[in-house]
Parts: C-alpha cells; sequence; structure tokens
C-alpha cells in the first residue's frame, strides 16, 4: 500500500510540469497532469470516429499515462528541432524509475502501455497520438493560435508534425483540422 | 465532430475550478482538472485493493467525469456543513448542460456514469467515492494537514465524512488511513 501512495505522491510532481499552451480561461500555461485528463477525456468523446475496434477503455490508459516521464524532463514542444530520441531515452530512463516505485507487476503494466504509446504500433496508440496531437491544436484555434505566435512556429512546420499521425490515427479528426488550420492560416495566426 | 470539440473545449474550464488542497510541488491550490488525472491515477493503481470483479476501467470513467458539474458550481470542501442535496441538485443540473453538448448517445453515456457515481451502488462507484475521499487526504497528509489547517477541520470531522466511504469501498485504503491519520493527529496537523 505504502508504495501505491509513494507513486501517486509523486505524480503531484506533473501538476508543476508547464506546457507551450495556456488555458482558455485564465492566463497561465497548462500542465501536463490537467492536459493528461483533457487528451483521456477527448478520445473517449471521439470514440465515434476511432477505426473500427478500438479499445477505447485502452486508449484512455495510454493517455493516462504518457506523460508521467515529464515529472524528469519537462515538456518539450512538439514542434521544437530537438533531438528527439535523446529526449525519448531520457523519457524511458524517468519512466522507469516512477512506475518503478510501484510493485512489479503494476510497474511492468504501466511501462508497457508508455512504450506501446511510443511505439505506435497498435490501432490504440496511433488513435492516442491522433489526440495528443490535436489537443493543442485546437487549444490554438480557441486562442487565436496563442502558442504558435509565442513561438513563432509557421502553419508549415504545424502541418509537418500534426498531419501524418492524426490523418494515420483518426482520419476523420484531421479533415476537420486541416480545414480549421487553413482558416487560422488566412487569419494570421502562426508565428511565421 | 464540432459537438465533440465544443464540449472538450468546455472541459477547459475545470482547470480552472480551484479545490482548496494545495499542490504539493507548487505554493497554489489544485484545480479539478489534474485532480480528475490524478485519483483515475490512484484508483488504478490501487486496483490490487479494490473488491474482487472490480470493472478498473469502469472505476477510471466514473473518476474522469465525477467532477465536471463543478464547471458550473464550483468545488465544495467535503467537510463542508453545506446543503449537499441542493448542491447535488445544481450539479446535476450542471452535467445535463455540459455532457449536454455532446451528441445524444455520448451524452446519455456520461450522465450515466456521473449517475452511478452520485448513487455509489455498484462496486465500481463505492471503490471510486473511496479514492476520490482518500486523495486530497493524501495530500494533506504530505503537505502538514495544510487545507484542514487552513479551513479549521477536526480530526472528528475528517474521520466522520471519509471512514464509511473508504471502509466500504476499500477496506485496505482506511486501515492504512487509519493509522495514518491517527498519526497526524498526534502531530497537531488538524485545524482544531
Amino acid at each position: 500500500m505504502q508504495s501505491v501512495i509513494d507513486f501517486v505522491l509523486e505524480l503531484d510532481k506533473l501538476k508543476t510540469v508547464t506546457r507551450k499552451t495556456k488555458t482558455l480561461h485564465s492566463d497561465r500555461y497548462e500542465n501536463s497532469a490537467e492536459h493528461s485528463w483533457q487528451i483521456a477525456m477527448l478520445a473517449w468523446s471521439l470514440a465515434p470516429y476511432a477505426p473500427a475496434n478500438t479499445d477505447i477503455n485502452q486508449v484512455i490508459k495510454l493517455l493516462l499515462v504518457h506523460d508521467i516521464g515529464e515529472i524528469d524532463t519537462g515538456d518539450t514542444i512538439v514542434y521544437a528541432n530537438a533531438d528527439w530520441d535523446a529526449l525519448k531515452a531520457e523519457e524511458l530512463a524517468a519512466v522507469q524509475r516512477i512506475f518503478g516505485l510501484l510493485p512489479d507487476g503494476a510497474a511492468a503494466e504501466l511501462l508497457a502501455l508508455w512504450q506501446e504509446f511510443e511505439a505506435g504500433s497498435t490501432i490504440e496508440a496511433q488513435f492516442a497520438h491522433a489526440c495528443d496531437r490535436a489537443m493543442p491544436v485546437l487549444l490554438n484555434l480557441a486562442n487565436n493560435g496563442q502558442s504558435w505566435r509565442e513561438n513563432g512556429i509557421s502553419y508549415q512546420r504545424v502541418v509537418a508534425r500534426i498531419e501524418a499521425p492524426i490523418s494515420q490515427g483518426c482520419p476523420a479528426l484531421w479533415q476537420y483540422l486541416a480545414q480549421r488550420l487553413a482558416d487560422a492560416r488566412h487569419a494570421g495566426w502562426f508565428g511565421c
């Protein structure tokens, strides 16, 4: 029991990991804990648009755990020119440390989910990726392109990073976003 | 698709609903969105202590939606001498409005989950309640009784509000907490 409690209290640190996107109703950057809740809700609500036989419970679990490594690494905006292989290796070390607070069986279950998300080879992981990429876009579309402007992100850069995963994981969502992004470009909501 | 997006953006408001408990690693009050994520993780991690045949996927879903009504009503500390029937009626109206942004089938699914949580008549709802009551206690135990002190909450008041639901929903968790609460009382972490 104490190991479970230690783990859940360690998770409290994700509330202090800030992302580049602001919340819509207060002038602060969102954190990765509340983001994890919101994308679980996004994926669940988008279930009618998921590929046939997608296990939505599995998608929800993938999304609840996918950002936990940021407790040690912080969040990196998806449009960054980062060394993504090195970042992912750091995140793996982080989740091994954090999930390792739990008893072995539970730690292995969470690590397998984290790895499934990263590998992106199941329809559940692909749908989860689509939701994860879409959520900050939806917030930006509701917020005059706030994080695109602040970070100098172009329309082309956004499309280059999100089109493939979203159109693969949830084609109807990409169809929706493509039009919205074109409107946002016309409105001048990108950073360059 | 637009109705799903409208719903998920409406959910952003839950990030601005503050609770009485502070996060452990920054001097601010936690919000109900990040709380919803953390208790889903608590319930999931406590699965080995759940009653036999508890559907943990169902518990996670109950917890992800249970606080959404607070978008309209705000959070009320569980130890308050509030008119709980009136509060729950307000919350019901709130979730009917918010879930009603979704297509009918999805709205009905979420409302049924919200009602299942409130009714507390399934083992899943009872386990979810135990987790919901336990989480702020665990934060207080890690934070020198912060919200108990700030709100003048006594040891007796805490036990009166949490013993029944936690010992019913997750007996092992109550056994753990009873000892920790006794220690906290000894340490003077209660408000009166």
